[in-house]
Parts: C-alpha cells; structure tokens; sequence
C-alpha cells in the first residue's frame, strides 16, 4: 500500500506560494501519495483557521501557513504546539529575518494586490505579444521582440513563449520546416536576440508520436521519422549558425528550467546596454 | 533613503520555490529594497557552495535554500550556524516532517524533472489549445474547452486563459461587443462551463485609457467613454444572464487570483461527474 501524508495549506491570500513548494516536495517522494492536500485560500478569521487547525489535527496532516497577519499565524502557532501538529509557517520566520536585517515591519495586508502599476500592464501587454506573434504568424514582431525563439515543430516554442510571456517578456517564435523559406526580416534582428531550440532527434520522434495519438491520427509518417527529424534539427542548426542564434537543448529540460536560460540571456542584454 | 536587505536563493534545481516567496515576502515590505537579490540555480556542489554563502556573509545577506540534497543542505546549515549567517531552508524541514509522518525519504534529485508523462503532454496541449481559441477566433473549440471565458475588451481574458492554460486548462474566451453577434454555438455549452467577467466601468476607463496610451493613442475615444464602457457592461450582463455563465468581478483581482475562482468552478464540474 502506498504511503500517504494529508497537508493543508492555510493562506490569506491564494497560497500560490505553498502550492509551489509542494509541488517541489512532492517530485522528491514517488512513493507517497499526497492526495489528501487541501488548500484553504482567503484565511482572515480567527474562528475560520482553528476549525481548520482542527480538522488537521483530526487528519494527522501537516500544515503549511503563508499568513502575512501576525495576530493569525501566532494563533496557529500557539494551537499546533499545544496539539503537537505538524506546523511549518514560510513566511513569518522570514518576517523576523528582515526586522532583524532592517528593523522594517511587513503591511500585513494579505493578497497579491492587484495594482494597476506598470509591471501589470507591461505583463499583460506581453502574453498579448506573444499570443500575436505565435507560430511565426506574423514576423514584423521579431523586431520589437525582447527574444525570438527558433525550432522545428515540438520543441516546445509555443508554451515556452507563454510561460516566458507570463513573466513580462515580449516573445516572438518562427517554427523552422526545411520546405518554407525564412522571413527576411529575421536578418535585421540582433543575434543576441534569437534563441534556437534543439532536441535529441530520438526524443522528439516520441514527442510528436505521441501528438500523433493524441489527435487520433496513426503513427506512420514522415513527422516521426527519424532520419527526416535528423534532416529537420541539422537544418535548424545551419540556420542557427547563420543567425548566431543562442542554442538550448530542451531534451531533458521543463519549460521553467529552459525558460531560465532565456532569460539569463535577456539579463546579459540588459546588462550590456 | 530606503532601507535594504540582500537575498540569495541557492537551489539544485532554478530555484522557482524561493522566487514566488520573496515575491509574496517584498510585497509586504514597500519600503525596503529588495535589489540586491541574487539567485544561484543548480548548485550541486560543495565548493560552490561555501563560495556563495562566504558571498551571503560579506553581503549580511540572508539565504533561503530550496537544496534537496541533504549532505549540501546540512552543510550551508553547519556554515551559517558557525558564521551567524540568516538561513532558512525551506525544504528540509519539510522533509522532516514529512519522515516523521510516513518514514519516506526523498529521493534527492534536485529539479523539476522534465518527464514525458501525460500530465506534460496535457499542459502543452492546453497552451496550444488556449492560443488557438483566443479572442474568440474559432468559436468551435468552445465545445471542448474546460471553460468559456467571456468578457468586454480589457477584462483580462486572454492573459487569464493563458494563465489557466499553463496549470492544464483548456481555455477559449470570446470578446463580447454590443455590435457583433455571438457566435450560435454558445448556445451548445453546459452553462457551467461559462465564466464572465466583470469589471467596474471606472476602473475600465482607467486601463483602456492606459492601453491606448501604450499603443501611442490619443485619449478621446468611445473605447474609453465611461457611458458607452456603461452599456457595453450592461449588454455583457444580459449576456451572462441569458447564458447563465458564473460571473466573476476582476475589478480588485490579480490574474492568479481570478484564475483561483474559475479553477474552483471547474472544481465543482469535477466532483459532480
């Protein structure tokens, strides 16, 4: 029978923060099951968290807080010392730690404020960008793209450029296929600019068979071939060489991990500016 | 002049845990900077290690660890103990206590590991899926989204989608617009899988006026007339009403926290099956 563990994540506001570490915890225990994870977003009163606090007890769960108010998370505290609960609160030793550096006390004001600043404008203007400029539809964008991203088909440009998109950079991407000329203006772009995908030809032979099959279609064709994907990625690296586009192999990388790199680059732009 | 802390995140993998911590953390802080903050992905080395935490302590920075490889993890902790170094692990600990509850170790493998599994295929496609459907362009995809979005210009439905489509959703939203038809096949879809989004008109006015000012546009349009923003509103209300969609208010709404709403009602979908 496989192991499991019940955890509760209190937050007042979505607790996108423990969703995240859990999901970093969870990849290191394949062989325990976490599907007892509850998630309690919105947390402001005192009554609501100890009925929750109670419940977790009751569930033997380890509870993972985000509280920004201290009056709550000291209320949690307090009740999982005396019911010996599995408490771990992420934010408040990080609260002492920066009084400490800097005397400074936090808000207090639960919530990704939703701030109609510049940075919410520039990020949405972003994924707009990005939506707009997808698949290489239309290639003026390239010009007043923060990055434009090169591959042949399953290297993952398209969720690259969203995930990328959703962090505030303006993405371009340009499928490369053997058979269709490249756009002209891709010469006036700066190389620094321009990243190229690559992948190990044999991964992506599973990939796009696996696309095959999830849109129905049978598995004999010239898109999973081996030799006509090899044919396809040195195509894609004689036009990274004469771009002098930055290369990425994606073969064992996640999105978030590519996506890193990309924007490592875009730093070193920024900095050279 | 504005007080200031320095920050390092030292992960094995890039470290995304610690990012969306200080996001929430610095937000609670308007009056510190939080410039100085320095991120060391895949860190898998001891010498490195103690490189950057020797930085961390000429810095008086405070270091927060994602490591999940625990002889790296209690080495930084060793060091800062020794040196009065502000540490904080937001792995371990976890760890332990997930031990205490299951006697499960963790694997250790740093990273998000970039598996060909079903729920990575079933990411790409909704992103793919999202793209393609946006902004209305193919109202047939409507009868396989997850959700239907709709909503008047500059309600955030593409960012939104977009959103939605990188945790796994399938996502089409539909501009709606007092003079155009909508599309017949709405009228094919559960009513549960409809969301509409609203907005308060002056807050409206507020990001149309921006967003023409973006594009370079003069301000005096009927795109930005808080009558007409008035009607178009009420004309979207009709609408919601006559689809029964699941309305949803983004005036005071971050993205994440709208998308928390529409993935609870998809939620409530799931259990009822």
């Amino acid at each position: 029978m496989k192991k499991e563990v019940a955890i509760y994540t209190i937050s007042d506001s979505i607790g996108e923060t423990s969703q995240k570490l859990i999901g970093a915890v969870m990849v290191q225990y394949p062989e325990v099951s976490f599907d007892n994870t509850y998630r309690f977003p919105f947390v402001t009163d005192e009554q609501e968290l100890m009925d929750i606090l109670k419940d977790a007890e009751k569930d033997n769960a380890i509870v993972i807080s985000t509280l920004v108010n201290r009056k709550l998370a000291q209320a949690a505290q307090n009740f999982s010392v005396q019911a010996n609960l599995a408490y771990y609160d992420l934010m408040q030793p990080f609260f002492s730690m920066i009084e400490a550096k800097t005397s400074a006390q936090p808000i207090e004001k639960p919530g990704i404020v939703h701030k109609l600043d510049t940075e919410y404008f520039h990020r949405i203007s972003a994924i707009e960008f990005a939506v707009k400029y997808d698949d290489g539809k239309n290639p003026q964008g390239f010009l007043t793209a923060d990055m434009v991203i090169l591959g042949v088909s399953r290297t993952s440009k398209t969720p690259l450029s969203m995930y990328l998109a959703n962090r505030g950079h303006k993405i371009a991407n340009l499928p490369l296929i053997p058979e269709v000329p490249l756009p002209q203006v891709l010469e006036k772009v700066d190389p620094k600019r321009i990243v190229g995908l690559i992948c190990r030809p044999e991964k992506l032979v599973k990939i796009r068979s696996n696309r095959l099959e999830s849109l129905g279609l049978g598995q004999t064709t010239s898109y999973t071939d081996l030799e006509k994907i090899r044919r396809e990625l040195a195509y894609a690296q004689s036009v990274f060489k004469t771009y002098q586009a930055n290369i990425i192999d994606v073969t064992d990388k996640s999105i978030e991990e590519t996506a890193y790199l990309v924007e490592e680059q875009l730093k070193s732009l920024t900095v050279g500016l």
